[in-house]
């Protein structure tokens, strides 16, 4: 089993943005909590503040190197997978409530994608409460603080043994 | 650990009603896979098609007896719990999108509670993308069939030994 | 043939209420009429103020005893038909806009639904131009006074009949 | 009894457009069962694209030639009615939706208009959901098939001979 | 004179449920301080988590045994008034935003109905903004906490003296 | 001074139809008395029930025999002017509220073009709002009754005059 | 014949603001030839940028020392007519678009009113498109420039005369 | 005690204006009874048609002189109360639904005000719907006639004794 | 190959109308042109100011003589084909954003239609910024000016030749 | 140099209302801080909470004795410079967000206007979004507290200087 | 004649994703054909996922060199045209729909820019019914599948040689 | 002191795009100017196209280098600041009405943000006017052209003195 945890902008200050949100853990000391409690998954991690990166990443995630992706950004990410992953657990951030780009790069791929948000959106403002995600995912696990992750793990595994 | 499932509108027909969304296992089977997945875990059901129903359960699940329901209700129910449960896991269907009665009876109560769709109901239909009771909701799960109990109860229980 | 007639909130009324808009008959009176025009179809007729109970009525019309209602709806209506029946008439009141769960109700269930409305709603106030009934009724007639339930029966027989 | 059925934009397609929507059997087919079926009544049948046409034939359907229509429709329609008729069923197609000019034609006259619609039209797309016709319609009968127009009649009657 | 203060969803909780918003006092409580203030009027009292029973209940309030409820509902309330009461104070709580079916059974009944809210509404949620209640109310106090009920009481006094 | 004054759909009926609120004077027996008090300008009318003959008359006045217009049309009217007119006063009745097409025939002549409207049409449906003839209209005179027409021919021919 | 003209916010400066829109003439060299040409009627005139203003103004006209206007205005405005007018002609200017108490002022009187708007407000912004004085005024007069007051005096003197 | 009775626009009009809606009784008329049946308090009262006027009196009310107020305004107002009031009773009439300064007014004084209307609003054009109020009242009376400003002071003295 | 070019209101005016935005070339002219350089397609051409011609026509290009036409049409076009078009070339000018009577006429035909603007409507007045035509056209051809007919027919004899 | 500052409605208390917000400076002091900074410019003050007031100032501003106020203004107001100023700071407070009037007033005069707000009204009601004073001002300045009449000085100096 | 054909997010998955929609063909291999078809033009292509490259581009099309990019870019793509393009044939993909920097990027260079689209848009979801890309697009081409970028350049060129 | 200013996309062509609105000096420039008048003040300056590119930026403003980037981005930004600023001057361009990413960047980090606009957006198009950059600004300056630069940098340096 091989999963892509992809993280969207502004979730590389986990740990340091808002801890009363979104808890004063970084998700890399995190992962290597998930990772030994899965130990059957090989589970890579991915961020980026760049709408075009996360495109480009679950591209790579549902076709490896058949995405046609132009030269520039293989020359940034020696070290991506070319071949296809199984299934993406995907926390857009901010770009979950504007990007329709990233909605159809998941509708574009064939492997299953979970959604997953740390902090309950429908508490926040107006403008966080439509996902174009949402239409797209194959489950969505919200509000659970960091633990939302591994739940979504969860899911994607037993959807995936189905 | 004393946990409700509470079920809303037309879920008693589960197995019957399109079943190539809801699946075809009715509730009660799948009850009993999940309760002997959880052991450790007294699982309480409850359906109904009444909005008033649900908000007279979830004020017993917070409260006990001390909920100051009238009479005519405990008369149909003899057999209530006298003591408060430890969380809820609410899949209060069409009612989600209609009911702020609903929305007020979570606030209310002192213990959490878990929203649970079995079907993506952001693909459905305009009037299905708003909940009343995500806003007041501890966590949600949506999307992932009827494994999404499973995933509420995982995330309650994560939940509670904090 | 079995026919069910179920009406809605505040319809119980019907001949004290507004009678310069619905008639200064009751609907018992109509029924005897209507059960002497069509000797050849069983018309049975229940009424309720409470949404819960519509839904549970129109379960039992689809599903009969298979329609897995709790106990206690039962136990107040030990006459309950245990088989399905041929087709519902329903005036849903004002549950028509906002009952999200009747419409869930009529979606669940196997046999044809007309919606019937006494006077013409779209002469009315704003909030009673959309229909939650109509999208998954079979057929709709509106305006007639309640000479519409005769036109629904009249309509709904021509289309069992074929 | 003198009515008359008139139909708007695109029903003259009737048998060859869509017919697993509206039937495969032409409108002219269809009305010779419906005299045969009604022979008190006289039957008038008058078809258009015209949004024009139609809102002239409303006008001399409710004055007969004191319309005081221009010469050049009469002289296009030399067998025009010089009397008025009882009553008309509408089914204004496409023009439902965008005709503030019939909407005020209707209420120009002294005769009642039943509206028909033979789809159901909330099933459709959300520019069908409105109806300029229903606020001064005496009666709507929606979704029946194109049993609606007999429908239609026998409500027409029923109120005419009141 | 005899008064019904009706209560609805989740008032049961009062002194429970948010004390900084609803104050730390029951209903009941309340409810004898004012029966003492006003020996003169019989105060009947009633609060239901349901919308059918309000109904059911302003319907007994305005007829007596005249309003034609079915059986199983008066099986449940054997000690209900058979004659009407002279005004209605209703409290709603949130199905005042969403209950048009109140809304048709206030405006079915010859006597007036006073409506209270505890807290001001218009410092809450948007949704709460919206009262289906006050179009047909007599007279509305809000904000006044618990006093309202009296300030009501007072109002619809002065009305019926008139 | 050529003005062609130009009535759209129902304004045939004008004496017949809801003489309350239009008066019960035809417009015919109106233009005589406007007639005899300007002499001195020639006034032509016409009235059509159709969006498209409303249209090619615009076109006319604003270009005579220039206009184009296809042959079936001025086979139905032999006496066209074939020059232009100085001026047009225009009641579009209800093709104000939805004719994009005429704001377009008004936009693309080169004469001024009068908006008269009878009733105060303000104080009737919300979609009569809203009129496509006001931005493209030289002067608007609303309400005054048929004394409306004088009003925009005095306004008219101040405009002409400087 | 006693007629007020009266002129809202900003008018004060015609003749210097946007003379393109407004033209170049002040009003009060325009009211001496409109004073000439009816020599029969009795025109005032008034200005003011404060909405209290016009409104005392108003209610002077219709009730004149009957209006229960406060003390203060009163010193300010000796020269006020102790009785009331036959009408008002009033331009309202941005209070138009703004002034639900110009609308209750004008309701509140016995004396028709006439809008008057000097430039087509259909072609500018959005905002200006609702006028809260149209549904209360008897006619309205719009784009004609400052000739738009002789055609509303017209009209108010033929609607007088009837 | 000392409280403000504050009327808005169009209000010195009361006993001449619409009197099936608002009553035949003059506010002073009214006044003399309200303040013979609490002889323990000092009501004073003032009108405006003037905003500016109503938010300036709102500021003497809670502050006194300290108010700062501009000196053209103390000139006409001589009789200012130089030390602050315990409560305001404030119909603001028209100014309720379009005036956020008298809403910040509110807010910026430290004493409470109570929100009163005659009629009810909800009854009412769409425009009065929402109150820029009602947000910063203390308590909200509406739709009991004139008897409103007995309901508020009585509500007002009440809340300034606990 | 058989193509109808087929134009809407205010399009006989090309050339005159508006030069700067549809330049000073009529339509017939350009139709010259354009036909000598498709010698090997037969294109008629079709321009109506009339919604139902435009309906009539459309019905003529998809079925011929089978559209079961109205009389009174086809004596005014004898000229018209009797067996049907091979695709359509519409531009429908005003009425592509008000007329869903052509948008059902379109989708009730088996051939294709290209929808053409010459200008670029989306520089236009908000009202021009929706069409009925496109989610019924096979192609949308916009702004490219006249040349835009070209354009069309290149893609449609493409699409056409696959 | 000759600059105007305006401060709006409610502006008075600043020092008073909410210093959390707002600062416990009075403006009068600040005032005296702004104009030794800036000896060689002549700051004058007004401030009010009458619209009216606001639209007079700005007018006088803008041109003087040529502004042709009405007398009753001048009498208040002995003090008016007669000849224009160079440019105005203004805060127009909660009439920012509701006077098209005021708007009125600054596009009518040959000055440029600074809008300034002590507080980021982005952070607060929905209502305060939306200026009608930011599309006619030529420069704004938010949310820098009472600083921000600084900056506006400093930005309007300089652009008078170019 | 020197073109960019600019493609914007997931177009790179052209031929695999959605082929039901999109085609079977890879992007390249369309390229070539329509190569040898202008062999008078050159043509370059750039696909990417990120908004910003193609932002990037706009402006190196625009202005070569002069375009004043940041360093880091430059790096990126040593192989950048120093010189200008003569337009651009640009299908923004998602962006279209939510990029307002991508119509100030197209606005503010002096070349063409032709808007494709491959499907038809306007069968699609709401949200992409709109497009910023349209108000700046010198033409637009929608619906013909991959052969819209044929007519795009037809139409460019013709542009062009105008 | 250190400042960073940060200018989002499309403003690499100040100078060159749009001069009548932009002035025709370049950003560099400018920079010349303003170092100079700061000579106390370090005032770096970053322009890029990519949203994701000044969302870095913002991040490693705020926290430096334990702002937790990944590693692409720093290999291509060698340079970038190992230690927090002080404050930022943003002017977002078209992401200020886009980008809730942006929103977010600067909320997450504990130094200040001026918004800075040279035109006054209030004044262009609808999508314009809501800026999801403002809600979390310390302060905000608009339309002074480029010298807001400057009263940004003015009031920041004066926020941070403080």
């Amino acid at each position: 089993m091989h999963i892509l945890i992809l993280n969207g902008p502004n979730l590389n200050l986990l740990g340091r943005r808002e801890p009363g949100i979104y808890g004063a853990q970084t998700f890399e000391a995190y992962l290597d909590t998930l990772r030994r409690a899965y130990p059957q998954v090989q589970i890579d991690y991915y961020q980026s503040n760049h709408e075009g990166d996360l495109i480009d990443r679950i591209h790579l995630a549902g076709y490896g190197t058949d995405a046609n992706l132009s030269n520039h950004l293989s020359e940034n990410d020696g070290s991506n997978s070319s071949t296809p992953f199984d299934g993406i657990i995907l926390n857009a951030g901010a770009y979950t409530h504007t990007s329709i780009a990233l909605h159809d790069a998941i509708k574009a791929i064939p492997i299953p994608v979970i959604e997953v948000h740390i902090s309950n959106v429908h508490l926040r403002e107006e403008f966080r409460q439509h996902s174009y995600i949402s239409p797209v995912a194959h489950g969505i696990v919200v509000g659970f603080g960091i633990d939302g992750y591994r739940l979504a793990l969860e899911g994607l595994l037993n959807m995936l043994a189905r």
